[in-house]
C-alpha cells in the first residue's frame, strides 16, 4: 500500500495551488458575484478552503462558523476560531442549536435524521449569505467523500464550486502542510460532527488511507478488484464496501432524475 | 400564438400518465424505497403530483403542508387540506412560521433571501422525513419553471426525482383537467408565495402562455430568436429576457462546478 500511497501524494502542491487560485478569480469574474462564502468547521477540508480564499480573494472572502453547543466539540470550534483570527478573515458565528430545537418540536426524533438536519441548516444560513451578498458558495468535498458520498445531500453537499474536490484526503494533508495550516488540524481524526463522537473512519469503516488507495486504483489506475487487492493488498470485502458506497450514492452526485 | 398553443397542449395525457405511473413504481422499488414524499402548496404542481401519487403509489405517499402563517394566503392552504382530504392521503401539517423566526435572530433582514430561505426550509423537512421513513423526495418543478430557472436553488429545487419536468405548465392545466383536480386550482394565478402577494407571471413579466411558446419554439423546435419572433408574434425583447433568464440559471440545474 506504501508504494501506492507514495504515488497518490507526490503531485504538484504549488500549481494545484495556482489552478484553484484561477478557479476562484475566474468563477468570481465570470458568474459576477460579490465573492466567496464558505462553512469553516475547523476540520482539513474546510480549513484548507479558508486558507486558500485568504491566499487569493481574501478581501472578497466571507467564512461562517456554525458550530451546534449541543455537539460540536469545543476544540473543533476553536480550531475554527484560530484559523480565522490567524487569516483574519471576515466572518460571522451563529451557534445552530436553538434553530435545530425549533425544528425539533415539529419533527419525531430520529438521531440520524436530525445529524442530517444540522448540515442541512448550516447550508442554508450559507445560502441565506450567499444570497444576500451575492457571493458564490465554496463546497468543502474532498475527492475521497465525494466518490464514496459521505456528505449529506442537500447539506454540505450544497455548493455552487467545489475548489478542492479533485483532492484524495490524503492528498490535502500534504497540501495543508504545504499552505502551512496548524499541524493539528491536520493531524486530528476526520469528523463531520452530526452526532456526538461521530468519527469518518469508524463510521466508513476503513482508514482514509485504504480508502483512497482503492479509489485510486479503481479510479484513476482503472484497476479491477483482484489487481487492486494484489496492488495494494486489501482485503477485496472492503474493496467492494467502497465501490458499493460510490454506487449507492449515485444519487447524490446528480440532479433529479425526470422520466424522460 | 394560438396555432402553436393548441400544438403544446396537444399531447396524449393518457401516455403520459401511464409513464409517470411506471416512472414512480419503478424508482421507488429499483432504489428500495418505501415510498414518496411530497411537499403540497395548493398550486397546480403539487396537487398534479398528489393526484398522480393518489392514483399510483397511494399507500406509498406521504405530503407534508407547510405553510408560513404570516405569508402563505389562507384559500392557497385551504386548497392544499382539500387535495387531502379529496385523496385520503396521509399527511402532516408543519407551519414554518416559527422556525423561519427562529433563523431570522441571527441574519440580517432581506425580503429576497428571506423568501428563499422558506422553500430551503421545507425542503429540510421534506428531506427529514424523507430520510425518517427512507421516502423518495419528489420536486415540483414543470418544465417552464425548470428551464427558466424559476426556483430555489437548494429549496424547491432540491428533489431526488423530478415526476413533471418535461411537461409545460400550459401543458400541466391540460393534464390537470385529465386528472380531475379542482377546477379552481388549474385557474387561479400561480404563485410561489415566498413572499406576500408573490405572482409568478408578473415576476417574470410575461405570461405562461407566452413563456410556453417561446420555449417550445426554441427548445423543442430549435428555431432562432426571429423564427420563433415571427411564428408566434412575441417582442423578440421578452423572448431575449426568457433565453437570458435559461442562460443565467444554468448553474441551478447542475451540481457544483469542480476546478477540473
Amino acid at each position: 500500500m506504501n508504494e501506492i500511497l507514495d504515488e497518490i501524494k507526490n503531485i504538484n502542491y504549488k500549481e494545484i495551488d495556482e489552478k484553484i487560485k484561477n478557479f476562484l478569480v475566474n468563477e468570481v469574474e465570470n458568474t459576477k458575484s460579490n465573492g466567496v462564502i464558505l462553512g469553516l468547521s475547523g476540520g482539513i477540508d474546510s480549513t484548507i478552503i479558508a486558507y486558500l480564499c485568504a491566499k487569493h480573494v481574501k478581501d472578497k472572502t466571507f467564512a461562517l462558523l456554525m458550530p451546534d453547543s449541543d455537539i460540536t466539540p469545543n476544540d473543533e470550534f476553536e480550531d475554527a476560531k484560530l484559523v480565522t483570527n490567524e487569516l483574519s478573515l471576515e466572518h460571522k458565528i451563529i451557534n445552530i442549536n436553538p434553530i435545530h430545537q425549533e425544528f425539533q418540536k415539529y419533527i419525531p426524533e430520529d438521531d440520524f435524521s436530525l445529524g442530517n438536519l444540522r448540515a442541512r441548516i448550516r447550508s442554508n444560513l450559507i445560502y441565506y449569505y450567499g444570497n444576500l451578498k451575492k457571493y458564490l458558495v465554496l463546497g468543502s468535498s474532498d475527492r475521497s467523500e465525494y466518490l464514496i458520498g459521505y456528505f449529506t445531500k442537500f447539506g454540505d453537499g450544497s455548493a455552487d464550486i467545489l475548489p478542492i474536490v479533485s483532492l484524495y484526503k490524503t492528498q490535502l494533508k500534504e497540501f495543508g502542510k504545504y499552505l502551512g495550516i496548524p499541524e493539528r488540524i491536520i493531524k486530528k481524526k476526520s469528523s463531520p460532527n452530526l452526532w456526538k463522537g461521530h468519527f469518518a473512519e469508524k463510521e466508513i469503516g476503513a482508514t482514509y488511507e485504504e480508502i483512497d488507495c482503492i479509489l485510486y486504483c479503481l479510479f484513476d489506475k482503472k484497476m479491477t478488484i483482484e489487481q487492486t487487492n494484489q496492488k495494494i493488498g486489501i482485503d477485496t470485502k472492503v474493496i467492494q464496501k467502497i465501490i458499493q458506497m460510490n454506487h449507492r450514492s449515485e444519487h447524490k452526485r446528480k440532479i433529479g432524475r425526470a422520466h424522460v
